[in-house]
This record gives structure tokens, sequence and C-alpha cells, in this order.
């Protein structure tokens, strides 16, 4: 059976993830992501009423033009988690393609929301979800699995496509959690299996954000501990504590709301993509939260939340909210320059439980956003975080558990994969024979 | 009481710390430090048998010769912790002031060791103990406490000099920790009822080492987290690891120790400043290491104990060394160079549990020593560490706690110290009345 | 004679420069700039309408209050140059004293401007220019001259306010030029001459922009031979060029207008400080521009000009335009938006001639800014450019030339000021007794 | 005919480069380098006497082990230029070939004084001078042309093998230079002419080192023009200055000679590697010194002239030396420990005419130079520099001038070399189609 493997987007930058795997005659597509600084850049785009062509030649969806060169028929569309830069361009893509989306519950709920939010396409596909640990057939004598992984969302997996030539595992993105704090550790021993049944892997296309940074990344607990000792170290302020996180990040938040219980203050979760995120998890039951949690995303409500912060005293309270990035019309940057009613003063707490994406655009506003920040008197805690990412040392694992044929080095430019060709040629694989350093739009012959 | 303080060393490097504090016509001087770089950047120089005039001349040692100018007598040499660069010229300088040396019982052990290995002078000066939450008297009317304090090492305090003016307190160095590892929370207790009694705090001399970070220094807890997350990760593996840490840090050696244990793998202590800290730690009984834990410092024992290691099997063993900043002749550098008969192969694991210390020279070594190790096959596990000094978060803390009349900032050159009047000023201080930014040999009146 | 300085602003930053010297019952105020960053932090800001206590409380103009505690009349309001970081204040706050703004004619032709723009006050002091070289009686037995020195605007001077107890030397801003592109190289023999006269120097009050940088900085002429240097390369290119600098670095317009017709193409200037400062240079004679330069500020007619570069073929023209640090509302990035007519096309060549002010919020922009005009296929040359400020050199000439018994080191925050106090201390200066290093809002007793 | 590319080494790092042409039966060596890092790691190695096995063990030599797979037979070694990473590992490997040394002549006398220092093995290789500008035919109807180009060391060319299947450029390592200071202009013509005659280019291997960086490469001259700058400004100082640049950088040690004189100092060439470039420089009479210049390579004669400079006067002298990157034991790093008998005194002068090689380790080694020097009273004039790579807009034209079917990016790391294949990608090459990123050891067939 001939297999083929088209890398779409998401191979010349973080963003617009999107890779199509051929088995004989059948087509499985792994994520439709967004790149969202692309639409960012420009003033005042919104991309719900945009075509897909105007959104490909502004770099923010991928390409999928590369499609028609693959003989074949699409029999599902796979997103491994419900970042946007994986199914951010489903709305704009899907509905080229006959098939279903195939996704985890959390996923695919995520998904429902964006397809609502779009103005320009109708989609029609069917939506399928599948929880980790499952399989289903696919096309002729294909299977695909989902296994369990841990990442900076919950429910995250990594689709497995079962061929007659080997298993095709699509490893983004993720982390080597063995302690997460909420769900199930990655499922390591699933991957063991699969490394070493039937024909093996024969190819192996991996998350390299983070190929660069030695050693492994800490689990969340490692991030839970930090946020604690960040919380208990303002037990006795009188004062005004916001904190700001990934709306995604599920698991931090919840770290974050339960420390404000045990610190006297209670929690409230602020800001659309809060309120989507939060809203979604408890809706679908898959977070614990307090059956009092407030969440607002509209306007109205936050700004009658804040006043009644203000009025039963900012002592009481810790706001979640958006903007860990410095966004420019995210809630706390908004909040640092006063248009807001959540008054700061000299002395209060603003927790980034989130790094700083390395990139010249976020570093500034970021500054600015902890300049007007402090500017009213705030004082700021950085870097309470850890990455959702595989370091170095998770990647040796990985090859050592996985075994694969071919590796197929993803999600970064090609500067940044290189630390990944590097990692992989000292394992043996060689670049261009088993270890393919492919561009958007470029398709590699496996079989 | 006229009160008068000369900064004579620290106040223009981080290194040779050495602070005199005047009350009437007692003198107690705070630290005696070595500037150790400015050792090393000369070949084969060893201090031992040097004079103090070529070792300020090369800015080694504290000037000491302003204490001429000061009209008193002094009463005490008072290290606050036996890091060198607070206890690191008593050796040469100690010997000119007819005075007890008062430390703290780890402190003063280590000052005892320095002593002996001192070839040039003869110390004659009394060695008196004194326990954090003790106090004794000091020439006419004075008192001096010990306030426990905690710090990257263990029995660390800052002493407090209680004049009828008010206390001068004497700030170097700590983090705030409230759940350390080994020995008792920060007493803050103590620190606000010194604050608020009497005539308050005359004046604060603060360690700034970290006034331009953000946030708060995170507790040990959070190091023994990380070391904890990354050697269970490491407990399949059936090769070489190896750690390195600051040899003084004995809170963290006693993580890296129970951890390894935990995962199978028996601890070792290699290297002559690790024999030493530890050895000393253990025989005042001040840390709880098992029975049967070994420690080597000479040359003779470590070459046994790696072949013991290597003909017994790596995969049993933990080597606990020194070199984490890549000295060039340190155990770990010397493993990369295939100095020892420890075998380094393809996988095995070395942990960092330490922070490159931002300087060119050690940035440089650092990398030879990681390129060595690599080369030998070697993964770094960089940064399992958190700071043992307070970032602003703890600054704001000591300012509302102590409300000090005086600052001054100590223990950074002025443009670090300068990210520490920024804090001060925007507490109401100001820059020359009582805020007070001295260079190395100046004085200042306080009353 | 009692002498006193007062630092204004200025002290905490680069920017709102302003500095008072009262020597008996005199005043003279040097500098009455605007922080242009604190501005632009907030969203539409128009500060031509606002009151200056608003701008004192977001600290973009000096906060001048400190002026009340001087005992004596103020007898001259004196800019150095025409940056808006030293006259840009001069609106706000000018009418609070009954006293005439002395400069250079260009400086004061600047000031005229800003005084026209204004909305909110109207200033009725008298503007009195004067010539570099010349002097004149100010006050009781004082007299004002004005020493010739190089920056990066043309007709900048050195104010020194000659007292019975000495010179003052305001040494804001300058570069030790002896071949500057425009106007006279610095005028070192009379700096030696001040240092040596009656009484010396009392006070030197000195720009520390760049104390901290190696060396010293190239003469304007090694700018011009990289300027030539690129635009020669370009000489065979038929496609676009467009160039950008600072507005008021007309000895840069000057040199990229001269290599424009060199290679056969016609330079424009376009924007709206571009037509500015280059307009003025060009009705007071100071810059002998060809005489069909066209220069536009108007949105109107800068339109009106690409449409005809585009119908009459880019290849001949230079475009000469705003944006240099990526604002997002200057010309080059409304090119890069596809806002002009202008086109830009694949391999097309757009030159920095300015370096990125090192600020996380300029990096971002500039960032933005060369990613937008990539996107339309435009190559970068960034850097062709040298700084107007001294670099350590040229501060070791200043002491060494004017030897004066006090120095105030100005022009930035503490932190980067650290630098010069090093330097400063290395000639036998020591903080807090002849080198002072103040915050905004201080005093200074000389005398 | 097959044509085949084996990228032996400088595929993985800048060092040690060597690639191989196949030709039919006919196989042309470009380059034999040594990466000098990999032996200085280790301590106190001697490579003189070391065998090459050992050598490309250590990853010092390439690795010509793959030379075995190609069919043919060594026709030609051909080293394109006189530095290390080119022609230092001639005298390990070249004795395996039975073939000539062809260069140019200065390039060809650095290989025979190369030759002569080998202890280990004895060359017997032809060696055959043949200048930029001529051809020699070659095997099986190959020719073999040298293109003049510009690099940082004179006699630099670009050699070209014409094949019936068109034109093999090597193009490592050059900028375009069009005002050189010493020899002619880069050879643009030509380069044109061979892209376009014939079968045009087959394929062009690049040099990526400063792929990564905007704009262009300034012209020798403009660092000419600092150099210029610097001295004069020293003019009038009666003290010692001292200058350092790369040995091999005869054009730059002219312009430090020239000017030098001009100041009214005598130039003196001081350290081994200083004496032995230029002084083959003269002998070849491809440098126009002035007949009395001195210099110097051995120890006891250094000191000689350093008594004679103290003797007559430090304000006599300027001494060109050797170590401008901190290096340990050359001369500069040595007069900063005092070790010679040249005595820097408080205001001295050393110019650093070479940039910081940006690897942690030299950056380390760089500091530590400065800082002894600093401690002499040294003042530091870094950077006054231009490189002698092509940046960005050079790569551009140079595949505009070529048009070449494939692109193989060569002279850095996979990491570094991506920069450049988003810049041939721009211009419609394809990464695996005809853009070729290779790892040391791989072949590519062309034909």
């Amino acid at each position: 059976m001939e297999i083929e493997i088209a890398t779409i987007g998401g191979y010349e930058e973080v963003g617009r993830q999107m890779t199509a795997v051929r088995a004989g005659d059948d087509i499985v597509v792994f994520d439709m992501g967004l790149n969202l600084s692309k639409v960012l850049i420009h003033d005042n785009v919104q991309t719900e009423g945009m075509h897909s062509l105007d959104l490909i030649d502004m770099g923010a969806i991928p390409d999928d033009r590369v499609m028609a060169d693959l003989d074949g028929e699409v029999k599902a569309i796979v997103p491994t988690h419900g970042h946007l830069d994986h199914i951010g361009a489903i709305t704009k893509l899907g509905h080229r393609y006959d098939a279903p989306i195939v996704a985890s519950p959390f996923t695919l709920e995520l998904v429902r929301e964006e397809i609502e939010d779009e103005d320009k396409f109708d989609l029609q596909n069917d939506l399928v979800a599948m929880d980790a640990g499952d399989s289903m057939e696919i096309g002729n004598g294909l299977e695909l699995e989902f296994v369990n992984v841990t990442h900076s969302i919950i429910d995250a997996i990594n689709p497995v496509l079962h061929t007659p030539e080997g298993a095709i595992v699509y490893g983004l993105d993720k982390r080597l959690d063995h302690t997460p704090v909420i769900g199930d550790p990655i499922d390591m021993k699933r991957f063991r299996e699969i490394g070493r049944e039937g024909e093996g892997v024969l190819c192996y296309i991996e998350d390299c954000t983070n190929a660069g940074r030695k050693g492994r990344t800490p689990s969340e607990q490692v991030a839970r501990k930090e946020v604690r000792d960040v919380l208990y170290s303002m037990e006795d302020y009188k004062g005004g504590i916001v904190a700001t996180t990934f709306s995604s990040q599920i698991a931090r938040v919840t770290s974050l709301v339960e420390y404000a219980k045990e610190i006297g203050r209670e929690p409230i979760l602020l800001g659309r993509s809060m309120e989507q995120y939060s809203g979604t998890a408890q809706r679908l039951g898959i977070v614990d939260f307090p059956e009092d949690l407030k969440m607002y995303g509209y306007r109205h409500d936050i700004n009658n939340t804040f006043e009644r912060v203000m009025n039963e005293g900012k002592e009481n309270f810790l706001p979640i909210v958006t903007g860990h990035q410095g966004e420019p019309r995210a809630m706390l940057t908004r909040m640092g320059r006063g248009e807001t009613p959540y008054q700061l003063d000299e002395g209060d707490k603003v927790i980034f439980s989130a790094r700083v994406i390395p990139e010249p655009t976020n570093v500034g506003q970021r500054y600015q956003s902890e300049q007007l920040l402090g500017m009213q008197g705030a004082r700021i805690y950085d870097d309470v975080h850890v990455s959702g990412h595989l370091s170095q040392e998770g990647h040796y694992t990985m090859l050592d558990t996985l075994q694969p044929q071919h590796i197929v080095p993803a999600h970064q430019n090609l500067s940044a994969r290189a630390s990944y060709v590097d990692l992989a040629s000292s394992q043996g694989y060689r670049l261009g024979r088993d270890l393919h350093a492919t561009s958007n739009g470029d398709t590699i012959q496996l079989v």
C-alpha cells in the first residue's frame, strides 16, 4: 500500500498546523489550524466573515491546494486538541472535504463552537467524538486510534493511523506528564506497544516546539506547586490580586481557583475566551469546578462583576482574566489602562501564570501591559508556569519508545526544527533518508 | 549616640562583602568576604599564602583601610553565613582586629576550617557561637541579636545591632522561605517586632542581588519538587546519572540524596568542597543524612569510588559532584574530559541543580563543560533550581515589615542596585536623604 | 554666591529633560522636554489640548513643582537643541515663567513651530536667538555662552553659565565629531579654555545615554560612508528603494539626498515631521538641499506624489520617509500595510538609516513593520547608522578637557547612569562628594 | 555524465570545510579545513603530531571516509583561501589522495607553511599555483576556473568546475566588495557570464555564515574609514595604543599600519600568526607594506621589541598584536596579565578591530581579556570591523547572477542554514528538490 504524507501547514511556523496522510486511496487529515499572528498584524481584521483564499494569502490558514495532488479521498479530519493553531481553520477549509471531523469530546465541542461563530461558510461535516484509548475503522483496512497524551489543554490525544505498512503516529502536541493535575497520565504503555506490535511505527510526526530546550519539561504539578507558593505568600494581603493564564489551560485555572479559595478569596473567571474554555469543560463534566464558580464572557456582565468586587472589597476576590501576552484588547490590558471598574492600587498583585511567547510583538505588548499595570501601582509576578511541550529528554524517550522508521519534525520553522534534526541524527536517523525536513506544501513518499 | 556606617566591600560587586557599623565608640563588622572571580582570572594564584595587601590590590578582599577613619573600637566580627563572599577574607583581615568572631554554629565551623587552611596569617580571634534567636550584649549599651533567615545555605542569620537610636538590621543574604527543606522558616514575626519596638529600625542594609527580578523567589520546596520530578522521570533508566549543585546548598543536596534513594540509587558526594560543607553539616548534626552516605574530597578516594561505581554498575549510583558553573578543575568538568574512571555513555544524564551565574566567564566555562559532556553522549538537565535571594516582592515585604528610617542597598554594583533604588523610591524613600547609594570605602553618618 | 542645581526631569528616564541652575537670585532653566513614550502608551491621546498637570501625572513632562523651592527668579529657558525630549514641554510649562526662551536659530524656530501648534496654552515668552560661540549677560553678574557641539540634529549647543564661582557646563546632548557632515566640528578648543580660565568648571552636567558603550562614537562621516556604500550597491536595481531615518537628522537626510542623485534617483521627503525639520532647515539656510528637492507633509500631497512615482516608475525615485522605529501610524508602516499608492514589489529595498531604540515597545513595533514590509517582498537594510551620543572615550575626553569640580550625570535612569558613575570614579570622583546621582525633583547645593 | 556532490565537512558547523564533486570518473575536492574549537576545548592538545583518525573522532577534521563511496579518482584538492577552516586539514588528509593541491599563490604558500610544520605526515602532493581569472583542464573534459572574490583574507577565489552538464560553483567564502582595500573587486562580470554561458550553473554551493543578517555586508573601505576615525581621534594621546585584528586580515592590518604612520606612530606586528600571514603576503609582493615595517613572531624578539618600545616611549608606537578573541595564550591576553615587558597605564587604548565570534567560549574569554586589560587601566575600543561574509542581499544578488539549477547551502549548522533555505525558497527553490540541506557525510546525485 502506498503511503504518502503531505506537510501542508506548520512546517515554516508555529501555527496553522495541517498534515495529511494518504494510505492507499484513503486520506486522513490531522489538524487544520490558524496562525493568529498573521491575522493580528493587520488592523481590525475580522476572520469570521473572510474567505479562505484571502486567509491563505495572508498566511493565516494552511494552503491546502496541495491536497489536489494527493490521489485519494479524505476520510476524516482529526484535530488533536482544541488550540486554535490546530482547529482554527476547520471552519474555513473543512467544507471542502466530504468527511467527518473526529476528535476527543472536549476538542469536538470547541470545534462545534467555532462552527457556530463562523459567518462565511456553513459546515455540514459530521462531528464524531472518540475518547482517548478508543479506535475506529477508517477507509480500506485502516484503523484510527486515539492515544491519551498530556498537554496544556485537557483531552489532548495523539492520533495513530494503523496501516498494513505500520503505524503513522501524529505526535502533536504534548509533554510527558506522569502526574497531570487533570485527566490521565500520558499513555506511554500504549505507545510502547504500538512501537513493538505488527510492523511497528512507519512514521512519527513530532512536535518540535521546544526541541532546543535541555532536560525535561516539568509536570503540571510543578506549576501547581508554584501557584500554591505564590498565592500562599499573599495570604495576608488585604488588597487586590489578579491572575492571568492561557484560557485553555484548564488545569492551571483549576489550581488558581482552588488556592484562591484556600487563601479566602472568591475566584472569578473573566473574559470571553476564559468563559468559553472553562465553561465548555464544566458543561462536559471534564473539570470539577466549585459549584458556585462564576465565569463571565460578556462586557456587560464583567463590568457588573467588577463593580460588585469593588463594592464588596477587592480583598475578597481573585479575578482570573485574559491578557497574559499583553494583548492590547484583552481584559488585563484594559485593567491596566483603567478602562474597567476594577481599580488597581499601589501594592496590588498581578500574577502572570504564563510565559511570554518569545516573539518581538508579544514581548513588546507584554512590556506595555506591565508598564500600564505598574503605573497604577501593581506588582508583577511573572512566569509562574511550565511549558506544555516536550523538551529534549522527552524527544529521546519518544524515539526510544516508538522506534519509528521515519520521522517528520513539525510545529516549527526549519531553524527551530534543526535542533530536533541534530537530536534525531544522534540517534542514528539521517536527514533525507529517514528524517524529513520539509516545507509547507511538500509531500513525502514513504512506501 | 553617633551612628555611622562604613560600606567597605560588596558595594561595587557581588563578592568581598564587608560593612562596619559604629555606634558611639563601638564598632561591629558584618562579613569579611572574598571575591573569588578576581582570584580565578589570574592563572595559578593560590590565596592561602598571599598577603592582604596584594589581595586588596587585586580587588579580591575588602580594602579595610577605611576602618582607620572610624573613631571607635571593633567589638565583634559577624559573618552572616558560610559563603565565601561573606567569610572568605576573615583569614586575611581578621587578625588586624582584637575582636571575637561571632557567628551561628555552622558558619563558625566553616570559619574555623578556613583558619586551619590559612598559611600566611595566624588568627587568634575568639570564635563565639550564637544561635539564631539569641542575643548578646556588646560594647557600651549595645545588643547583638541573630534573627533566623532562609538562604541557599543552612544556619544563615541576619544580625541586628540594637542601639539607643534604633536597630541596625544587616539584611544580607536571604529569601523569604516559609517552608524551607532544612531548618526553621524565616522569622518574620521577630522582624515585625523589631520594626515596631523601641526606636524602630534606624537602618536596614539590604541584599540587592535579585532586585531586578519580578515577583517572589519560590520556596526551596519548589526546587525539591523539581528535583523529585526530574529524578523520578529517570526511574527506569539503566545507565549513569550524575548531579551537581552548589556544595554549600545542603538542602538541595539532601533532596538529591533522598530522591536518589527513592529511585533505587546510592547517592555519593564527591569533590573537595562537597565533602567539606556536607561533612561539616553532618558532624554538627544540622542535617540528617542517611548513616551510610559516602562523601569523599580527596582525589585518591574519589578515583577509588568511581572505580567501584564502574565495577558495580553505574545504574546503581548517583554521584553528586562539584562543577555546576563549569569550573575548569571541578569534578564534573574533569568527568567531561574523561579524566576520571567514571565513563559517560550515550544517554547518560547530567543534572545541573543550579543556575549559571550570569557573567560571561561562567557562561563560557559552563558551555565548554556541557560541550565536553555532550561529546561523551551525556544529556543535560539544566536549571533545576530556585534562587537563594529575595526578589522584588520580598523587598517590598521587608520594607513594610521593618519600616526602616534609612536604607543602604548592598551586595551588587550600582547598576544592579538601581533596581532597588527604584523600588525603595516607590515606597517614599529618597536617594541621598534616607536611601544611600554608596561605593566601597564610603561612610554614612546616620546620627 | 550660592549655587544650586535642581534635577527636575530626565534623571529617571531618557525623555522630559529639565534642569535648573540657581546662581544667587537668578535661575536658568536648561531644556523642557517631553517623554513621548508616556504619551503613546495610551491610545489616542492628543497632547496639544492637554493640561500640564495631567501630562505631569502621566510622566510625560517634567514635574516642575520643585521650582517653587528654588529661591530666585527664572531669567532664561535654554533648550539645547530641537529634539522633543528637550523642547517638547516648553508649550506646557514655559508660560509659568516670565523669562525669554534663548536658543540657537534652528532650535528656536522649532520651538516657534511647537508654540503655533499648541491649543491649550498661549505662550508669550520672548524668543531670543543666539548663535554658537556667542554670549549674553544674564541676571546679576552671570553670563550665558553657547559652545558649538555635534549631535544628531543640527545647530546643537552646550550652554555654559559663567558664575563668579566657576562655570556650569550643561553637556546634553552631543558626540565628539571633528568631521561632521553639516556645520562646524565640536568646539573642543573653547571647552579647553573654559576648563582652565577663571575658577574653571564648577559643575558639569553630562549626557549619559551611551555611557555603557566602549570606545568612541564614530563621526557622521562613517554613517555617510555606509549610506554611500549601500546606495551604490543598488545602483543597477530597477525597482523601488525607500529609505527612512530620524526626521531631525538633517545630515543623514542630506547624505541620502545626495547619493540618491548620484545613482540617478530623485529623492523625495515624505511625512509630516520629515517635511517639518528639513523644511525648517532649508528656510533658515542651514542646509544646502538641491533647489528642486520635494518634501511633503500632508496626506493629500503624499498620495499625489506616490501616484506620480508609480506612474513615472519607482526606479527613478528614492522616497525618504518617516517610520524608522516601526511607529504604527508612520509613513513606512503604512506603506507596509499597503495603505499608500506606493506599491512594494518582490526585491524592493528598504533602508533603515537608524537603530532600533532598545526598548521592548520599539523592538516589537519595528519587528511588525519589517514583517509587513517583508510580506510585500521588501528586503531590509538595517542599522545604516551611527549614534549621536558620546561613548565612554568621549566621556573621558570631556572630563580631561573640563576638569570639573562637580559632575551631575543625566539623561538616563540610575541603572544606566551607573556606567558613568564607574567611569567618573575611575577618574577620582566620588559618589556623594563631587559626583551626584540624583532623582527627578532633587536639588544639589554646590556652593 | 553523472554529477555527484559529497558534503563531507562544515555542514554541521563552521569549521572543517570539505566538499567533493564527482563528474564522471573525476573528483575534485574543495577545501580541507580544521575546526579549531574542537582542538582547543581539550587542554594542551598539539595537533602537529596527531593522527588523522584521532582528529576525526574529535570532530576537528573532516571525516573523509565517505570518499570511499565515490566512484572516481581525485584529480585536485582545491582550497579556496588561506583560513584554517579551509586549509587546516590538508596536512592530515591530503596524503591519502594522489592529486595536486591547486590554489591561488598566497593560499598555496600558506599551505606550504602548514606542510612544513607538520610532524606526523609527509605530504608529497604537487603544489600548483593558479591565479584568479585563470583556468586549467582537469580530468576528462572538465575545466577548473578560479574567479576572483573578496573576503577577509587576500587572494581568495571561488573555484568553478565546468562540466558538460553545467558549471559547479563552489561559493565559499566571500562578500561582495566592489572597493576592497587590497586586490581587485569581486569579479561579478565573470559570475554573470558563467550563469549564462553553456548549460549555465548546475549547482551552487554557498557560504551561509551570515544568511541571517539583513542588508549587505559593507565594503572593507567602511572598516578602513572606522580605523581612520578611531586612530585620528587618538592623535594627541601621549601614551600607549595597541591594536588587534585577525592576523590573516591583511587589508585591515594595512589600514592600521598606514594610519598609525599618519598619526606619527611606528606600527609593529607582533605574534606568531601576525608575522606569518603578513610576512608571507609581503614576501609574495601582494601587499605593499612600508619597507621598514617590523614584524616578529618569536617570544624572544617580541620581548626585545617591547623593551625597546618602553625605552623609546610607548607614545611612538602602535603594536598590532594577536588576541582579538581573548585567546588565553595570545599576545594581547598576555599583555593584560602583565606577562610582557609592555606596561599598560591608565588611559592607554586597546583597539579590537574584530568582532567577537558569537559562541560562549569566545565571549567568555574575550570578557576575561578585557577585564584584565581594564584592571591595568586600558580603555577598550571594540568592533571596529566589518564582516567578510555575504549578508542576505549578497545572497539574493548571487542567485540572480548565477541562476543555479541546484543550491547546496554550506558553512554552517542546519539551524543557521535555515535562514538561507528561507531566502532561497522565496526565490522559487524548494527544499529536497533543488535546494539541498545535507549533513556531513551525505551525497547528492545531481545528474
